[in-house]
Formats: structure tokens, C-alpha cells, sequence
């Protein structure tokens, strides 16, 4: 009988996801974290990060189109760009595919994150030589609590908000988020799922809501990710997503997001509604 | 060391769900199947037919608001409705909401689905000594095969279609619910997951779009579901499920379904629209 090798994430203490592995492409320990590249059956390759699904080549165009034409459609001229986090490349790609963009700056704690992904995830990574791009590699709260006034759209690509990522959804740098922005910008950050991360979502809306004078939540689905069902949160100081006009929305050749989907990312069922309604009471 | 009981099912050969088990609540093999009820940690007591999870009390909720409410917010006078399968109750529960539904007749192949949920999923089951439900114990496409002009609204909550319940998807079974309609009638059926169902949603809405003048899919997220995204597909014979005035939906309290959700779950990712299209063409 054939071996058959399985990678199981334990997306909460008590579900998981597992797929079957054909390979095990790279695997290091960085001083930030464990990186593993997989070649699984179902997904394509497979980034893990510390044992979580980072991103796959099956289903990573979900994520990172809404991640990013969300927030770049709602914006009506996104010249400078920052993703913070992103090391995989993906969210530039989709970022790129924006001519008024001058200049996408990403920051990525950890450069093998962005090294093992333009060796094995060459689909995502495609645009860090775009002459567009500039890469630091140093902690996005720090990057960000330096700048002020700068941008006019941020991203937050994030991991998980478990060690150092944990900052990455703290009023803190959300704050600094509000100043490194322009008086006309907004921002953009993956929040978890609205099924198993319900308080985080609720006090992420809460610090993002106290802030700026507009935020949403949107959804979008990522079937590697707990639950399927993923979260975004928009924090804006001037534009509405929701009042975008649908002509102003350009129709890149994309797999998940189209003008239609933008409106429809907002309308939440009940049950998510109320992760937002209760914690702005308290 | 406590130790821990985990169920898989294998949603495809090279992906599965795993969640922790507290209790086996039931086991039983019928003439028609394996049923399973397990109470586990993250999503409560779960029906498992065939090792393939059919409903649990966790997620309910998304997947049977879905279902029922569209397609009966869409017809204005739905009066007789049919729900082939669904004896675990979810389904009807929802229909009996509507309080122009006068009569509901559920048509479950295996009695003991419905005995088992009774005792195990009293959630879900509660609406089987409603005096307007009727239930019979037969095959599902035989009985709507015997039915002419009956029915405003037929509502398809089958199991994957595996051995017997591949009947339920295919021409035969929707010509015969298209002649058990009324001449306004329409129907919804579930349909699978976009991401690895493609074949299916493609064949099924060729073959419902063929028969109705109105074919549509919608989308809602199950995360116990393979994929987490789950489509729908209506047929209709004269009411558009868009065309329906937002101020005729009534609010239950619900927590998934509402209003601006109904009209959302239409507006598809660009994967999904590409299904729809390809098979109509070929």
C-alpha cells in the first residue's frame, strides 16, 4: 500500500483542516518563524506559516483580489500604497494591476517569507521587481509609527493575531495607521472569520469605529481559511466603499472580485451584523 | 494523557474536515444508509450520513435560512410547498415561518432520518406535529414523478449526489418537478460547492436553464461544508428571485438570512459566473 502523507492544521482546539501531501517542497526555521512550502493534491502549493495556513495557489485569488480592489476602487486616485505584511507577494500583484498606483511600498518582518516565495510561489510573488515596488524588511507597527501624512491606502496582510502579530490588531497601531495616512485616506486589514474569531472581529470594528469615521466590514470566502467565511474591515477617513460609483470600478480580468462583488461583500447576514452592533454598545 | 477522538470525512480524495468528538450519540445502519449522531466540540451534535456531515447545530442555521427563504420571499403566494429530502426538519422549520404557507409536505426516503432527529436534533426537528405538515416515507423522485400542477414552491435538500441521490440531479428529476409546479411555481435545489463541484453546477444549471425561463444559483457559506461555499440553484417558471420588491420580504428572526443578504447571494465571483456560462454555450 502506498504511503499517504497528511498536513492537518488545528484551526481552532477542536477543528482542522487536512489535505493530502504529494511533497514537501522547503521547509525552515527563521528567527521569526517555521516556513514550510507543501505540494498538496487539492490546493497546488501551500505556504505555512508556524503550522497555519498562509496562502495557497488554489484559492489565494479570493483573498488577495478583496483584500486589495476593495479598498484601491473605493479610493478614486490610490498613488502611494502600503501593504504591510504581504510577504508572499500576492496582495502587490493585485495592487500592481492599478495604473494610478505610483508606488506600492511592502513591509515584511521576515525576508525569507519573500525569498521562499519567488522561489516557490513565483504566481504571487511576480511583481517584486516591478519597478514600481519598494520592499523593507524590518516590524510594520514600527514602520508605520514613522510615517505621517504618507499614504492613501494602506493594507494589512497579516498572519493570524497570535505573537507578534497580535500588535497588528491593536489600537496602537490602528492609530498610527490614522496619522500615516492622508487627510483623504483608508485602510484595509484581513480581520479572521466571523465564525470562529467572532470577539475579534467585534473589537477590531470597535478600536477601527472609534477612529475613523467610516468602517465596514466586508466578506468574502477562502476555503483553506477556518470556516471559509473571511472578514475584512475598511477604516476610512472620506470615502464610502458603499458609495462608490459601480462605472468608476475597472474590470480587470479577475477570478473573484467584479463590481457586483464589491457591493455584495458588504451586505452581512444577521449573525455578523451583530458581532458589530454589540460591541459599539458597550 | 486524555484521549482524543477526532472524526475526518474525506470531502474529496485529498481534503478533509476533522473536528473532536465528545460523544457518539447514535449509530445505526438503515436499508438506506449509515446515520451517525456526534456531539463534538466545536459544532455541537452533528448528523453524518454515509460519513459525509449533513447538518450540524453549529451551522444550521446558514445553510437551511437559505434554502427556504429565498426562493419562498420570491413567490408571492406560496401556499403548497414540497420538500423532497431534508428529514432532519431544518428545512421545514423554516417554511413553516411563512405564514402563507398553508401546507407542507416533506418526502424523506428513510424514516429513520426523521426518527433519529426527533430524538437528537430537537433544534431542527421541531416542526413535525405542526398541523400543517404532512410527511411520507418514499422515494423522492417517484413521488414527484406522480404530480401534476400542484405545487407554488419545491425546495430539493438532498445529500451529495452519491448512489441513490444522483437521481436528484438529474433531467428527468427536474422535468418532473417542473410538471408537479403550478404554472407559476418554482424550485430550489442545493447544488454543491463552486470550488469542487464544478462539473456538477455546471450540468445542473444547463439542464434546469433548459426547462425554466428563469435560472439562477445563489451563494451562501456552510463552513461544515466542503469548501465552506455552498450554491443554490432556482429554477422558476415566472418570478425573478431579483425582481423581488425588498419591502415584501418579511423580517423574521433570523440569523443569516435578511433582505439585502437575499439579493447579495446572487451577485457571484467571477469563478463562479464562468460555471454558468461555459456549459450554456456547449
Amino acid at each position: 500500500m502506498k504511503m499517504e502523507l497528511w498536513f492537518t492544521e488545528k484551526q481552532t482546539p477542536s477543528v482542522g483542516i487536512t489535505c493530502k501531501v504529494l511533497r514537501t517542497l522547503h521547509r525552515e526555521k527563521t528567527p521569526f518563524q517555521d516556513i514550510t512550502v507543501l505540494d498538496t493534491e487539492q490546493f497546488g502549493r501551500m505556504l505555512v506559516l508556524d503550522g497555519m495556513v498562509q496562502t495557497t495557489i488554489y484559492d489565494e485569488f479570493a483573498y488577495h483580489e478583496m483584500l486589495a480592489h476593495v479598498p484601491l476602487n473605493t479610493h478614486p486616485h490610490p498613488c502611494k500604497v502600503l501593504i504591510v505584511g504581504g510577504g508572499d507577494g500576492g496582495t502587490a500583484r493585485e495592487v500592481l494591476r492599478h495604473s494610478r498606483v505610483e508606488r506600492v511600498t511592502l513591509v515584511e518582518i521576515d525576508r525569507r517569507v519573500v525569498e521562499i516565495s519567488r522561489r516557490f510561489l513565483p504566481e504571487l510573488a511576480c511583481s517584486f521587481d516591478h519597478p514600481k515596488m519598494e520592499v523593507f524588511f524590518e516590524d510594520g507597527v514600527e514602520y508605520v509609527k514613522k510615517k505621517e501624512g504618507v499614504y492613501d491606502v494602506i493594507l494589512v496582510d497579516s498572519p493570524e493575531p497570535i505573537g507578534q502579530a497580535a500588535r497588528l490588531f491593536s489600537a496602537e497601531f490602528y492609530e498610527a495607521v490614522f496619522r500615516a495616512l492622508r487627510p483623504d485616506g483608508l485602510f484595509a486589514a484581513q480581520t479572521e472569520s466571523p465564525f470562529f474569531n467572532r470577539d475579534l472581529i467585534s473589537s477590531v470594528y470597535k478600536k477601527i469605529s472609534r477612529l475613523f469615521p467610516i468602517a465596514k466590514l466586508y466578506l468574502a470566502v477562502v476555503p483553506t481559511y477556518p470556516s471559509g467565511l473571511w472578514s475584512f474591515t475598511i477604516g476610512s477617513k472620506k470615502f464610502d466603499p458603499e458609495s462608490v460609483d459601480p462605472k468608476e470600478i475597472p474590470s480587470f480580468p479577475l477570478r473573484y472580485y467584479n463590481s457586483d462583488v464589491h457591493f455584495a461583500s458588504f451586505k452581512l447576514p444577521d449573525f455578523v451584523r451583530e458581532l458589530l452592533c454589540q460591541e459599539v454598545k458597550s
